[in-house]
């Protein structure tokens, strides 16, 4: 390449930093119909009907970056194609089976904002009026949860080297952050023992003459608890389940028992950790329980309210999270029913104390004394996604969320209600807030196992339910293929089976009604497909139907 | 409230998740202004004198979420006032403190189509193409770093249940991640034990029969790592630090002995961190070296090259690294030298099968065999920045980032010449990639200074530096409020110092060059103005002109 080459090549590539998009071209056209439609661009754009996924691995095959510079239309057009056609419509009306939903249109350019600032949220220097933001999205959740006096927050929102909480990119962070904090408090500095963070798990298991620590939770937890004791160093198995009663919440009785018992093993309960919202059936743990087990074990109380929080925002339906209020420490998810875009995960902290535990300082960043936010925080860089949060929270407002949470837990109980009443339907989980699970259960087939769950005939109920999983793993995949309406599926032990005293889990559809644009029509026409999907499977069904008649 | 009246609310409501922002509206207007001249828009909506935090916060104070809804045009002009007007502008090309830039622009209509989209990469149902996508750059940057043959990323890019790396909100999740897995690979299932995941760290180093373990880096490792090791239960205590050498490179020699004394202890070292750009001062470890002690060794190799990892893409340049080829894992930031908005680290593993090591399975999501690529990740839920990656690496392509990052190294060397051929600056550490250090130091101080060297007279050198701390501290902070332009400021040992046997921190000018927009011309008009605020200074100069007499 000659010197006058080099520089034109040089200034071709300067000009993606200095000259915008032209409003003609190709990526700005995409750019507006976004603007302008994006339910009609996501119709128009992803396809609806599944390509297998080996076949959309071909479009990424090649392994080496491209040596040659592409043009941004180009590249936009092969996107259309490759990417966004191969899309999930996660914000459609009937994708009932994730905590996906339509997003408010606002997010759209304000993300934009976002981006174009390009803040660092980890230190005031790169972020500014950022960071006072985000302490004030986080003292706002703060209140909701904990309706601490004006005083209070007047005192911490702000103040240096505390903090409410921790923004996080999810609830898994989330999760991490207050048990890595939990654990951290638990064993601190005391003595010769400059505490766990300095000295490491082992030294401070051995200050404190325990044997091992322990955390309990519902064996409806999260998968993250068991990824965060991983982390910890703690052990998977030191997450211990604990069987819930009837209704998918954790049975306190049979926690204290446990309690005891690994106190007699001197493990000691480090946090109990209450679910609020279980992400496979939407049940809520007893919490005010919860929470006077945990000041008799003198543990830590944690309460992931990943998906369950938002419902905090409705005060006719708050009262579903009573004793949320006397945990140390909360998960709440605002990119699932709070409307923020994906990305956004706090954890609030009941004492602003609390999270010194897990303070950093490093020299170039994070002085001591100072406001920013990364001295306490699992992440280091980040980006504003508080934001978006805060402009949902001004723009919805509370009376919004009233109006959209109080929907959402109503078209759940319509659902519930819809599925009782429909031929070859089980409900299997009820709705607590807004997520139920259910299957296609053929007539006679219901009957079938009624007598012999009377009759106590386990082998009997295992065949119907192998039978039974097959089908509605058939219907699930077969609907998802088909693009025009999506429901998860995932395995539990159905409530009628509880007495039995065996553990039955069977696979069984699971709904989110979170999304503000899912009609009624919606879901019945959810049934109608289903319905026609189950008669067109040509193995199970037809075994089913036969082992109902003898 | 009427039903009607709620009625009509509730469709309100609704409206914002249906109705797009209307063109002419407040915010479509300020998106415009956004899409038409990013840099414009920045100049023009952010203050230039900084206004003290305690006066920002006073915008921020409500602690209580609002009740009524806000009409979308208000929340933007409040936001301009409030949020933007006070924001910092990190792209601006005088901006050079940290590790931020201007952006390419059509960064800013893919990010909204991103949110648009809102995938969720954590499993195949929510993202479906993003999975391929984000496996194929994780492929390519692993091509960039191991240049393995085409078989091995046929055989494993889109191989299901192992992942060439993973994708992280950032660096310091991507250094806990590579950390994580290497402490579990090493504390493995074997005989009766279960390994760490499931067991914990304590019985693991019990069965092993280790006393603890060691992680080695130099001094000039990022203080992530010492969250990474409080986090994983091993202790910052034991994150041990080498000196370095004069060039501000880990000593392996030193590194050698202290791997002895540990193994003496038998204190196991779970891993060496190599340093590829060091965030104070922006030097490389010696990595082919510290590869050699980590296979003496016998433990996992893990580079730390955050924002150094982006020069591997200039062939000119990458031989600085030379030796990362042969890192068991390594960390690097697509949103500091790669252009990509904030959010977009990641961590490669040489091995493909090498994350099993924290695989996570449950049952609603990321079942067993699937390409789900949540089950390696710290993180749960995440947003599709890949793909931000991706356009990158296609747009720019090889050819452009060679460009871009040959002239970024350069103008650093250009600069490092200003600073020694001006009066009165002194260059502190030299620039290996584009970051250097350096401070404003009077040439009569100077010649003191190199006379009290000459001496072996600490004590003077000692005087001489606290007041130059005072001075360096007070350019840096009057130039960030005036608003022109900004460095950053962090505290370093002089290398000049290194032979006199004792640490003479001093605070120093911190500068990253990696905005392409950045001029010569604005570089010398940064020395001018750092003079003029200098002359300035009543208290520390006057005092430094007075010691260099005696």
């Amino acid at each position: 390449m000659t010197a006058r080459q080099a520089k034109a090549s040089e200034e071709a590539l300067l000009r993606i930093f200095t000259i915008p998009e032209a409003p003609g071209s190709t990526l700005s056209v995409i750019e507006q119909n976004i603007s302008q439609n994006l339910m009609g661009f996501l119709q128009e754009s992803v396809v609806a009907v599944e390509k297998p996924l080996t076949e959309i691995e071909r479009d990424f095959q090649e392994h080496q970056i491209p040596a040659a510079p592409k043009f941004v239309s180009d590249y936009a057009d092969e996107m259309m194609k490759t990417l966004v056609a191969h899309s999930v419509h996660t914000s459609a009306p009937s994708f009932i089976g994730h905590m996906t939903s339509a997003l408010p249109y606002f997010v759209l350019p304000l993300s934009k904002m976002m981006v174009g600032l390009n803040q660092n949220l980890v230190k005031i220097e790169t972020s500014k009026a950022f960071t006072p933001l985000e302490r004030q999205v986080l003292g706002m959740m703060h209140h909701l949860i904990y309706d601490e006096s004006e005083a209070f927050y007047k005192s911490w929102m702000h103040s240096a080297n505390v903090s409410l909480g921790a923004f996080c990119s999810g609830g898994t962070v989330a999760n991490i952050t207050a048990l890595w904090t939990a654990r951290n408090q638990l064993l601190k500095a005391d003595g010769d023992f400059k505490g766990i963070a300095a000295q490491g798990l082992m030294k401070g298991l051995r200050h404190y003459g325990y044997n091992d620590l322990a955390i309990m939770v519902s064996e409806r937890g999260h998968y993250s608890l068991s990824k965060t004791a991983d982390l910890l160093g703690i052990g998977r198995e030191n997450i211990i389940q604990i069987p819930t009663t009837n209704d998918n919440r954790v049975d306190v009785d049979k926690m204290r028992i446990t309690a005891k018992a690994l106190e007699r093993d001197n493990i000691k309960v480090m946090a109990i950790v209450g679910v609020a919202g279980t992400t496979e059936t939407g049940n809520i743990d007893p919490l005010d329980k919860l929470a006077t087990l945990a000041e008799e074990l003198n543990c830590h109380f944690h309460v992931d309210a990943a998906w369950g929080g938002a419902s905090l925002l409705s005060k006719k339906y708050r009262h579903l999270l009573k004793g949320i209020e006397r945990a140390d420490s909360v998960t709440i998810d605002a990119h699932k029913q709070m409307y923020v875009p994906m990305g956004a995960g706090m954890v609030i902290f009941k004492d602003p104390t609390f999270a010194n535990a897990i303070k950093h300082h490093a020299e170039y960043i994070l002085r001591k004394g100072s406001k920013d936010l990364g001295s306490q925080t699992l992440e280091g860089s980040r980006p504003g996604m508080a934001m978006l949060v805060h402009a949902c929270l001004q723009i919805i407002g509370r009376d919004g969320y009233e109006i959209l949470i109080n929907n959402s837990l109503e078209k759940a109980r319509y659902f519930a209600e819809l599925i009782k009443t429909t031929d070859n339907f089980e409900l299997v989980s009820e709705p607590e807030l807004c997520l139920l699970t259910y299957r296609y259960v053929p007539q006679a087939v219901q009957e079938a196992m009624q007598q012999a769950r009377a009759d106590g005939d386990i082998e009997r109920l295992l065949q119907f339910n192998r039978l039974l999983d097959g089908l509605t793993k058939f219907v699930q995949k077969r609907q998802r293929e088909q693009g025009t309406s999506f429901v998860s599926r995932t395995r539990i032990n159905p409530e009628n089976n509880h007495d039995l005293g065996v553990d039955l889990k069977s696979v069984v559809f699971r709904v989110v009604l979170a999304n503000p644009l899912t009609t009624d029509e919606i879901l019945q026409q959810v049934l109608v497909e289903q319905t026609q999907i189950a008669s067109q499977d040509k193995k199970f069904l037809p075994q089913l139907l036969e082992l109902a008649k003898t």
